[in-house]
């Protein structure tokens, strides 16, 4: 052993925790609690079975909403020697399959009310179906999805959750798994090399396959730095998990609250109830799309906070009006910006105390943008599209458009399995992106569209995100997606989903109106579909391609 | 340039705050101030200079207090590809020009007060009169000494701090060396390697001579985030530079509040006025011995105060009734514990509100130790004395004695130009730190004693075997033996017991004299026993102990 040097691990993390602050509360759920001392142990006796059960660099998947065993799983996984591979849990069996068998996982952790979704990977066949199911059950799943839950499908899964009793693949339960773990002297809260693999994140693409982005230690342990010094985590933190754990590991957020010894407070879902619950029981901090701003501030339950709230969002920029809303309510709203392929968030809109004296709107233009490296990441770039070898930067004007470019220690270890795709991505010693954007002179960057995005319509491009700001500053929309659609006339033209506040009576005519009074007349789109809610993924992003589909039913009606 | 890999730097951190927060105040001191453009140009436009001056790897030293000069040479010296030697401001004349030539410095800045241990050196002849000296001049230096500087000889330094005037070794004046700069790009803030060294801080070592501990660009970077974390820094801090940036790089302070975008509130020296002025302008947090809690509490000015202040200290507990009185001005005290070959800090006394409930003094009991490693740091050890070969921990119980070791990555690189010590240093694993102390149950480790016999007055370490020595040189003194005994206001004072030759009327005042002539004046002993001999084992070494025992009686009368 060297004396002066050690492995970046997150693992660290719960060591120190568990030593320093054994009786602290670690982590709340429902009915269920941990101490730090119970969280490592856990994370111990889960790490002993697995080791049983797994050879080191193993994949072990996870399917589960925002439980414990998921939170533990972040540590006990890499500390037998795995590699977490967390599942988003809204996939289709077949997505289910596909990353199984690609990651080659050795183990299936699911939870029961997810196991429809493993019997339809059983009945799929494959390799997938022969891997083991591991049966999380949860006392709080029923309370969590309430009564309506109580009818549908899923929730009768704990009752095929017995051992061994589907397709014929071998089931066993969570709690029997660590009845039998091994016993033996604690595994080491360390790893040889920093560099290797701890988790594998699969993208959700919007079109083609999922790509599995492979995160390493050193990674985890400067990202959870970052966030925790970022969001200021510290040993009063109580952090509310509306942010799904399944997405980039939910920001090195497991590792980060830990660090500094905070509590994590678990949900299944994101509802307006109980996350107002938790709110009220003194939560300090929770991260996640723009939806959980808007079902926070949306919620009956919504009224003004006695100790403040942070918020950390990502996916889009928070409107203006949300912004305002929640800040009515006592809740700070940080923007960051980031992908998978970087540890979940990599650049902040950095707050500059020059922006307390300027307009409502120029102040909300300001928040809008995505912002600048954090204090872990590197300086973000925007360079022009398709130049790989040098990059060139693009003028610091705000309107330039260009390629938003990323470096460094937040930058994965590569796509799993596709070193093509990765010396793609890694182009000219930068990672690719794919999203367009502009670099302020400020030296913040903004995200303009996804490249795919862009609506070129009579040779302009109008940029999407720019044309559902000015909808959605109305004040009884709340959700706008904008789509390009064909258009024999102008090649394309932007189409509108809008979302309406509940007994709103907002016609499309006004609604017009007033995007006129914001936009040149060639982005004012002549279509606007009003619609209950938007296709989203579980990361909040819309799903475009869905809304495409409808425009073109709508269109052929 | 690999995308998915940085080598840590804490040059990141200037890089980053003066891009986010260009106008951001970086540094004050007195009329001065810069912004955090000013502040990284500054690191540019030295870095410029020095990189025409010295090669790849040169030591580069500084002898100043607390200015901007020195912090920003905390950045620019690394960025030239240098390594910053920042020295003991109080060292002798022979002290500095030892190191100077154990560095092999290719430069010497020194603040113009300081001129006259320049002068020393210069007289002391040899390699280090030859190195080439940059003087800076202070405009606070008159200010911060106040009239009674004005008459003491380092007072006409500036006057000497003419170019080429003083023993025929070039001197220039700071502000020349810059106008002088190379023009051209930016430097890059980065490095090829994260294991590199960024600084070399020298120690006081039990065998007199000092040892040259190395830092590296990964350890100062890491080191830096967790200062950060558990002092809590972010942009709103305001650090008051009362810690010497010459004591392990001011425990990498320099490099935390810069990744904070914090303000740095520079003081050349620590005097209860220029304090609490800069209190009452809303310092947040300071660093510094147990006098500077003295100082801050003693103070006419101290008065409650309007905003929270964090003090985190360390070189001794500090006093329960330290603690207390500066509770009640509104002071939180965090006690910390480190040696120079671990940058400083390594562990902290965390709180635990289970203590909230305990008596006074039992809680001042708990707050008196040593405490546990640090977020960015490893488990402290307490191990039995001697047993190299495999560690063995010594129980638990707060009571069996053992040595303190560390490990990890805030441990120095090792001694410059010292296999040997270094070797030692880390047998089995470990860095020993030599000094004893017990591990609590609770896993919190306590100092009982300096095993290398060290004396930590005013957060200066005096090397008791050096003042030894100093005593011993003197014709009339047969033997002598020096311990540190408590001091209310200096944390230890260094108390000497001598044995004078027969017939001698060798006096306390003469034997002063002599040793101020061959040590800085704080190494000096105020309180010098004269006996007929001392107390010994049969192998001849001196019992402290008994000694100690002897003073504290003798003090008592």
């Amino acid at each position: 052993m060297q004396a002066n040097y050690s492995a970046l691990t997150p693992l660290r993390f719960l060591e120190r925790s568990a030593a320093v602050f054994p009786d602290r509360t670690a982590i709340e759920h429902g009915s269920r609690s941990y101490t730090y001392a119970e969280f490592a142990a856990e994370a111990q006796r889960l790490a002993k079975a697995l080791r049983a059960r797994i050879a080191p660099g193993d994949r072990v998947a996870f399917l589960a909403p925002n439980v414990p065993e998921l939170l533990i799983a972040h540590f006990a996984v890499p500390l037998a020697g795995g590699v977490l591979v967390a599942l988003n849990t809204r996939l289709a069996a077949h997505e289910v399959k596909y990353i199984l068998e690609h990651s080659e996982a050795a183990l299936l952790f699911a939870d029961a009310e997810l196991l429809a979704t493993v019997d339809g990977v059983a009945e799929l066949g494959g390799p997938a179906a022969e891997v083991p199911v591991v049966v999380i059950r949860d006392a709080e799943a029923g309370a969590a999805t309430g009564a309506a839950a109580a009818t549908a499908p899923a929730a009768t899964a704990p009752a095929t959750g017995a051992p061994g009793d589907a397709a014929g693949v071998v089931r066993e339960l969570y709690a029997d798994l660590l009845t039998g773990a091994p016993e033996g002297p604690d595994l080491p809260w360390s790893v040889d090399d920093e560099k290797s693999p701890i988790t594998l994140n699969y993208t959700s693409g919007t079109t083609g396959k999922p790509k599995g982005v492979l995160y390493s230690h050193r990674g985890a342990y400067l990202n959870a730095l970052g966030e925790a010094h970022h969001q200021g985590f510290d040993g009063a933190t109580r952090y509310l998990w509306t942010l799904p754990m399944f997405h980039c590991n939910g920001w090195c957020t497991p590792w980060a609250v830990t660090a500094a010894a905070g509590t994590h407070v678990c949900l299944r879902a994101v509802r307006p109830g109980p996350v107002w619950a938790a709110l009220d029981d003194g939560v300090t901090h929770l991260c996640g799309a723009p939806t959980v701003c808007s079902i926070i501030a949306d919620a009956d339950e919504a009224h003004v906070l006695v100790s403040p709230l942070r918020i950390t969002t990502a996916g889009a920029p928070p409107s203006p009006t949300i912004i305002r809303r929640l800040s009515d309510l006592g809740v700070q709203v940080v923007h960051v910006y980031g992908l998978t392929e970087v540890y979940g968030p990599y650049t902040i809109c950095e707050y500059q105390t020059a922006w307390d004296g300027l307009p409502a709107d120029e102040r909300a233009a300001k928040l809008s943008r995505q912002g600048v490296g954090m204090v872990q990441a590197e300086t973000a770039r925007v360079v022009e599209v398709g130049a790989v070898d040098g990059l060139k930067d693009v003028p610091a004007d705000g309107e330039t458009l260009g390629e938003i470019v990323l470096r460094g220690n937040n930058v994965m270890l590569g796509y799993y399995k596709d070193p093509e795709a990765t010396e793609r991505a890694f182009a000219g010693g930068w990672f690719h992106t794919g999203d367009l954007g502009v670099m302020h002179p400020d030296g913040y960057i903004q995200l303009k569209d996804r490249a795919k995005d862009i609506v070129i319509s009579g040779g302009e491009n109008i940029s999407t995100i720019e044309v559902e700001q000015a909808i959605v500053s109305h004040p009884e929309v709340l959700d706008v997606a904008v789509i390009g659609m064909p258009d024999a006339r102008w090649g394309e033209r932007p189409v509108a989903f809008v979302v309406r506040a509940s007994a709103s009576q907002l016609t499309a005519e006004t609604l017009s109106g007033h995007v006129r009074g914001l936009l040149a007349g060639f982005k004012v789109p002549r279509e606007i579909h009003f619609t209950d809610e938007l296709p989203k993924t579980s990361t909040g992003k819309t799903l475009k391609h869905e809304l495409r589909a409808l425009a073109a039913a709508e269109g052929a009606r």
